[in-house]
């Protein structure tokens, strides 16, 4: 595949998003408003078949995510108090597992990510998550939720909104090698020595950058995991193998056809000794945490879980230029709009 | 029925929240919560069966409804602009009317409430409402949704959660009468008469109070509807009778059994002269309605629409003491809690 047939970026011609009436009553984006109601729909099946409850998660709390690559939070006053507009549900998620052992939320995030990324096609600073978590459960165990919830959402949605992909020009084709079998899975080492034969100069000791992972994804037909990220690539929460320190027993799923990351996922850390290490290995001031690690003190569940970016999944599957396309009211860093 | 039969309230020995770890593992909030993970999905399953697009509401935005009675909005810096955390979604329901005439919202809310409310047992900082709008719909049809949602959502919840309300202690014979036939309605002007009765001092041109609105709702046995509230009462949004200014062609649907308020709801404005008026009526600067005045100019559809308060009907099913026993991490006005 060359780059040309990459869906559009930056520099490829790409217009940001049209003012909310024009967006609003387009017919391209009622028809992927039409498939989205279609993906929640079926990630709630789904999982609600699956013994998962769904919870309602907080929008605002003392604390948030850290994790996020280069995003910054949002403050807010909570009577005299300073309190964070959630980036990620994560937190939440551990805790809930005291309630019941097979959660998940669709839960909306605000990241300001940098300015620099608004041109990515791949950005929004509001967005959802589907955000799954499972007590007791391996990274190998939760790597099969994860597919086994992307490929019932996409067997749902080919199967119901066939007019809806048709009038997008999405064709229903893209999914057959999805449908037909496991995702692909490859460590953070392998998706190194891949990129280096595709001539990137990936360094297999950091992150994937979003050019990269572009690259990767374009190679494939059908998702992939990438597992194993080095320590320092994500969050304080992702676990770190005792076996192998400083390698993370995590994964992204990222989609094919250039389309990118769609999902990252983890077995957790959940013993209070190890959190804090991970938090003061990260310059944070555990401090800050008081709520959350006074639970883990206490006690929490080991836990694997994920968390699927439901516009970045929308664009995939309604085959979408880009990520604000799947959102009725897209926030573009640093854009003002409703 | 006497005073003591009413749901506890502040004064009648109801303790605020438990720390999380309590409050989550306690069978009672699991119960709680599996109740309200189906009112959410019976909530689906009716408007999704009628014709309803779901669709994602935001969290932040440049301007949020006014409408909140004594509450104060959130600030947030968004790249050097001043938003908003959405007190109410009514502003992107109209909107979004553009793309759908049938739309509904689980939307989370913010909202600074008095600190003197943290002892009503009905508030809370952070919720979430079930929030509908209908394209070209009068007061009277939008009145049969909310019915027709209230009954299939606690028809659904009995039939299905007789453990969980058995175990909460809830008779799901205090649905019967609601089950059997239409709720009542009555007008506002009624409600202040029925409340003379009771010996409660109703001024017939204002509000009707928290204390009051638990008086009349402990003198019936199924929900009712209170219409026609003054203006000045409610948002700009509310629409105005034309044959009757000052009266707002809107309702609140009140609980029995001295539960309150559930749902308010309305005809809305849709026309910019008359909402120009009424914005400036209450003495606001049109002018931070920017995006939103702009789509009304050049014309938004006409309709009607409520929201629920998902915790308070929660709460009224699972016959619960307070509101915050419905919310896995409830935020009272002015108390840090996660």
């Amino acid at each position: 595949m060359t780059q040309t047939q990459l869906p559009a970026t930056a520099g490829e011609s790409l217009a940001g998003p049209p003012g909310p009436r024009a967006h609003l009553t387009s017919p391209v984006t009622q028809a992927v408003l039409r498939v989205q109601n279609q993906i929640t729909a079926a990630a709630r099946e789904y999982l609600s078949g699956d013994g998962f409850v769904e919870m309602l998660p907080p929008i605002i709390g003392p604390v948030t995510d850290p994790g996020a690559r280069g995003a910054k939070q949002v403050d807010i006053d909570f009577y005299g108090h300073r309190y964070k507009l959630m980036t990620s549900a994560i937190l939440y998620k551990q805790a809930s597992l005291l309630a019941f052992n097979r959660i998940f939320y669709i839960a909306p995030n605000v990241r300001l990510e940098p300015l620099e990324t608004s041109s990515t096609a791949r950005h929004l600073a509001e967005f959802h998550q589907i955000d799954v978590e499972v007590a007791h459960a391996s990274r190998d165990d939760i790597l099969l939720v994860a597919q086994g919830l992307v490929s019932h959402i996409i067997r749902r949605v080919t199967g119901t909104m066939a007019a809806e992909l048709a009038f997008l020009g999405r064709d229903p084709r893209a999914f057959d090698a999805l449908l037909a079998g496991p995702f692909g899975r490859m460590t953070h080492h392998e998706a190194a020595e891949s990129l280096h034969g595709l001539g990137h100069d990936q360094d297999p000791h950091a992150e994937i950058d979003w050019y990269a992972e572009r690259l990767l994804s374009a190679q494939h037909e059908r998702p992939f995991f990438v597992t194993d990220y080095p320590k320092g690539s994500r969050g304080f929460y992702d676990r770190e193998n005792p076996d192998r320190p400083g390698t993370l027993m995590n994964f992204d799923l990222i989609a094919p056809e250039g389309y990118g990351e769609l999902c990252s996922g983890s077995e957790r850390e959940f013993e209070y000794r190890r959190i804090m290490a991970r938090i003061r290995e990260t310059g944070e001031n555990p401090a800050k945490y008081g709520w959350y690690l006074d639970l883990v003190r206490e006690g929490i569940k080991s836990s694997s879980g994920f968390g699927i970016g439901l516009e970045r999944l929308t664009r995939y599957i309604a085959g979408l230029d880009a990520t604000w396309q799947a959102n009725a009211y897209p926030k573009l860093p640093g854009v003002v709009s409703p």
